[in-house]
């Protein structure tokens, strides 16, 4: 039995049922391919739904016929089929045959087997595209700011050699494109149809783009429309491929959340920009963040590869800038808390009101005095001066770089 | 020994030591106020740099004295003091006699336990306010976003007959007590100085207003100037007297940051609400969801409630209109998505296209006629035209109400 022979056969089990599908894709790994096909075409196959879906796709022409037509096709495209056997096969993709999703009750919950092959547009090897990889989805009617924060993440992630993997829609998944071909960096974009008809058309420049130096991505057959069920089989993919996804912006019932939920299930890091609270189209990702427990937020690029990248590259916990009345203990800092904010006080007087004895006041004075936060003068202390460059604008006192501001509020 | 006197000792004490000092709060539970104030005033004091403090701070003048003239000055006020043996003392604020803060390290992180009274300007009752209470707290630099956020909770959680706890600063604080007042309800400023000199001196109009209807509340005695660490130390008392704190804004190293991780650390629901990434004032509010694995996502009034009210107040699920797809099994999905969104179709064509038997495809179909999804013409079947009113305007074929569009998009 050639390859040719059982890569045809793949292409002609992907036309007859739906990918994903879960009888398929057993039948292929206990008879291999050729075998499967030959069964489901004399009507063998395990359940009566599959065999009466088999039998009304028949109705539409000779599978084996239609597969054949196909590889000419994708040659024709300059295009290429992938099947297990090829060494760019994505072995993350066999993940999917072990996921088992708890709310399982609709179809693209259920039917979440590996494809039996992909085509693919572009030179890169696919399981070199995806092992370095993050999936950036979204919502499509995107609002400036998810659009701005997908950019930023496809830029930032590729500008680290990560490759960006999305869909092919409008709005996030084309602003997360942008941002990668903007670094020149590496992107894939998974679609739900034949990629030599790229949906939407409206991103065919963007499509041409991505092709030149990233990938494009289908498991359907040169042709192949873009029906809607196949966004949501398609997602499994993106899931599954990638070491995580980040979803960006997502209104209820989105199907982007669907992939974070995807990516989840199967034990990688699902990762959910946070937005307005206003925002209907953030909606998704905050219900995302309150269903699931596991969803972690992340605000940027340094935040997602904590999440997927090898121990080490930790994002750095945001504070603000480092004061000098940060290295004060607590009685240092009971002494400047009680100057005031001009003129100057006698130590005994400071030492009451900073509730620090006398000596300790003084200790600690002269080493305000050495860090340049106090100044001594004939009749006691005073405030040390703000640096040159702080000491104008209408700068509230808590922030005065001294530390010293004696008001601070909530 | 007459509650006077030991009312008197109370507030002897919160002068000569900060409030939440562990080692006077320990020595009045052992021996009661005025014993406690005794041995502190004799130099008896458990540890030396509480010692220290007393001596320095009775530098400034006699414990006692100052006390007599601070309850004078109270009643002048027309303000009161609560102590632990009056009715209206919020009992839940003795939890904080239990808070070991794993990040102790400095006073504010390690002297957190409960005032030893409070004063308190309002009619009503102080436990009675406490009882139904959820906090709001944040940034005072607060955006439009936050300050808008803010007052919708603060309004909404009075609509519900909650109180509404905050600090008394710009921002978050005053938009929450806004929107309380707005909505006729009570609200509570806690403060962090004196409660006849509420600061900053830019909120005293909303101070009067909620001194008229709900409570002004502090624990330290009038005159008591805003000192920085007072806000920390104050912060505790937010967290501790409410059923849960809700953080709206926060830049990094915020005040109401520590307000939320109090709160969770006394074992009551954290909430945060996300804002744009691209905010300073929302960097404070991520990082704690980061950090805090309890802190939970709130996006408003119902979710608030869902966290603190009693069980059966649940928030409900965000969910995108309803639609008779939504209702459709697997196989009449697929006989709807086969359709072409224009023009009609035959039987058996469309079976072919969604991969369903003929006999099923023609029972499906009927139903979807009931349904009005389809309509029987002499030549096969059609889309059913969108019910009126949403035939016009540039809706995405995915959003039509049939749910019967062919294409659909991630």
């Amino acid at each position: 039995m050639s390859g040719d022979e059982e890569r045809l056969a793949r292409v002609a089990l992907t036309w007859l049922t739906e990918p994903g599908t879960r009888a398929v894709y057993r039948l292929v790994r206990r008879l291999g391919p050729v075998a499967a096909l030959d069964l489901l075409l004399d009507g063998g196959a395990p359940d009566e739904k599959l065999r009466a879906a088999v039998a009304a796709r028949s109705a539409g022409g000779d599978a084996r016929a239609v597969a054949a037509e196909a590889v000419e096709r994708t040659e024709r495209l300059g295009a290429r089929i992938v099947v297990p056997d090829d060494d760019e096969w994505p072995a993350r993709i066999e993940q999917l045959s072990d996921l088992r999703l708890p709310e399982a009750y609709r179809r693209v919950d259920v039917e979440t087997d590996p494809p039996l092959c992909f085509w693919v547009r572009g030179c890169w090897p696919l399981a070199e595209a995806f092992d370095r990889s993050v999936a950036v989805v979204g919502a499509r009617a995107a609002t400036a700011y998810g659009t701005h924060v997908a950019t930023e993440l496809g830029y930032g992630l590729a500008d680290r050699d990560w490759t960006v993997v999305s869909g092919g829609a409008f709005g996030i998944d084309a602003a997360a494109h942008r941002g990668a071909l903007n670094a020149g960096g590496m992107t894939v974009a998974v679609l739900a149809c034949g990629v030599d008809r790229p949906y939407p058309m409206g991103n065919a420049a963007l499509f041409d783009r991505i092709a030149d130096t990233g990938l494009l991505v289908s498991e359907w057959l040169p042709g192949a429309e873009p029906l809607r069920p196949r966004f949501l089989i398609r997602n499994r993919v993106i899931a599954a491929a990638t070491r995580g996804t980040v979803l960006v912006e997502a209104a209820a019932r989105s199907g982007a959340a669907q992939t974070t939920h995807r990516a989840i299930a199967l034990g990688k890091p699902g990762m959910v920009v946070p937005g307005p609270v206003t925002s209907a189209m953030s909606v998704g990702a905050h219900e995302l963040l309150r269903e699931y427990p596991k969803a972690r937020v992340v605000t940027g690029v340094a935040h997602v590869l904590e999440e997927v990248g090898p121990i080490g590259e930790l994002a750095p916990v945001a504070r603000g800038p480092q004061r000098p009345a940060d290295l004060l203990d607590d009685e240092a800092r009971s002494v400047v808390e009680a100057f005031p904010r001009r003129g100057t006080v006698a130590v005994d007087v400071l030492a009451a009101r900073a509730g620090v004895d006398v000596r300790t006041t003084l200790r600690k004075l002269s080493m305000l005095e050495e860090l340049a936060l106090v100044v001594r003068r004939e009749d006691g202390y005073r405030l040390a001066p703000p640096p040159a460059g702080r000491a104008t604008g209408g700068r509230a006192p808590d922030r005065d770089a001294s530390g010293a501001a004696r008001r601070a509020t909530d």
